[in-house]
């Protein structure tokens, strides 16, 4: 269907659910409104297993919504800097928007939910961008996975003049070590197999006494622990490490 | 009351409430049931005004609750960089955590009311440090200020690999464009007065035609627009700057 036929008839609207971090009462009215008037509510899920997000919001749910499970091709025989793998997540996200599309065109309100803020990485906006340009879309912040987490460790993060960065375990060791040293307050994302090269980092620039590994931070099985007590270096790919900033503090 | 007396007798419990950034949907399930079943709730204010926090949570608490209005000693007289000022905030903050800490002791649960999320930057970290020994909490995540206005906006802010910063404007303007050139993506807190100097910084550093300009980004009145495109350099206190990553999004 082109944008001109959209154009003239009535189409539905797009929305993204932030359904927050885990804990499903961390999830907004706002979402909760929404999900009881979507049409439709789309997730992302690796095939086999169940969508994080969808868990999350069950109880909200409409008994005969129409879902649309959006699911990752399984691509673990492929390396993940590989063209094959950027090609074939790419032509995921396309069938993904075409799949949302064809609702919105029949006048659907589609609610695709997202753990954590729906712009804050995540696989939504990969929809997002691709159907912005056609639909009317309305973005519903939620509580991110890393509030999440300093709130389960009961730890302030940042506070006044505090310079926050948010760093991918992926970058280099020594760029990890230099943008320890120089930012007040950080959080390390997909931390997994990365963990003993944060670890380093981290004591280089002088940062492992204040930092926490935590995993599964809003779940009732929770483990948070000050990095330098923690023994071996598994980790998860969702687990994160928290190094809090204002060192001033009374 | 020492630590000992407070131990052996049945104190109250303190919960940081965070109530999101402005609109009231944007509240989660676990801020609602918390204040429907706190016996006092606190907010902090400026003297004078009314609590921000207050209002967007007003509907959920009980008629009879108590509230503990905290107020911001008045001083403008004062430069803020000043020992005098750091002095008397100090003074208030001590004076906050005793007027809490008597609510505790009686074994009354206390609800810190939060604009955002308790821990990442705000007022109630002030009291949570001074309390924390000596009572059991809880941190109740919250909806950030930042969320609400990438939402608002629609922009997706960071994927994949980004390095996510957040900046305060206060920082000189050579260091905060040195910034914008080593991150992805950024937001710019407390810009009011320094925007001259962040729309310069991003000038320099190549990222002013990205840069989205924010003032109450989840209230009905919010005012978002390219930066490029601001004409004057009016800003109050809260607005952000957004500098969105993700640049090489399909």
């Amino acid at each position: 269907m082109s944008a001109r036929s959209a154009g003239t008839r009535s189409t539905g609207r797009l929305i993204g659910v932030g359904v927050g971090p885990g804990d499903p009462e961390l999830i907004t009215l706002k979402a909760i409104r929404a999900l009881a008037a979507a049409d439709v509510v789309a997730h992302f899920a690796k095939a086999g297993s169940a969508s994080h997000a969808r868990a999350i919001a069950a109880q909200h749910l409409r008994p005969q919504v129409v879902e649309l499970p959006l699911l990752y091709p399984v691509t673990t025989e492929l390396p993940k800097c590989s063209k094959d793998y950027r090609d074939a997540l790419r032509d995921f996200y396309e069938q993904a928007a075409t799949d949302i599309a064809a609702h919105l065109d029949a006048g659907r309100t589609v609610a695709v939910i997202c753990e954590g803020d729906p712009l804050f990485y995540g696989s939504y906006m990969h929809v997002h961008t691709r159907l912005a340009p056609r639909f009317p879309l309305e973005i519903i912040a939620g509580v991110t996975g890393m509030s999440g987490c300093w709130s389960a460790a009961g730890t302030p993060i940042a506070q006044g003049d505090d310079v926050f960065t948010v760093l991918p375990a992926t970058l280099p060791e020594d760029e990890l070590a230099r943008r320890f040293s120089e930012t007040n307050a950080a959080v390390v994302m997909k931390v997994g197999r990365h963990l003993p090269k944060v670890r380093r980092a981290l004591e280089t620039s002088g940062r492992l006494p204040r930092a926490i590994y935590v995993e599964r931070g809003t779940m009732s099985d929770a483990k948070l622990v000050p990095l330098a007590a923690k023994p071996d270096d598994d980790a998860p790919y969702f687990a994160i490490v928290l190094v809090p900033g204002w060192e001033e503090r009374p």
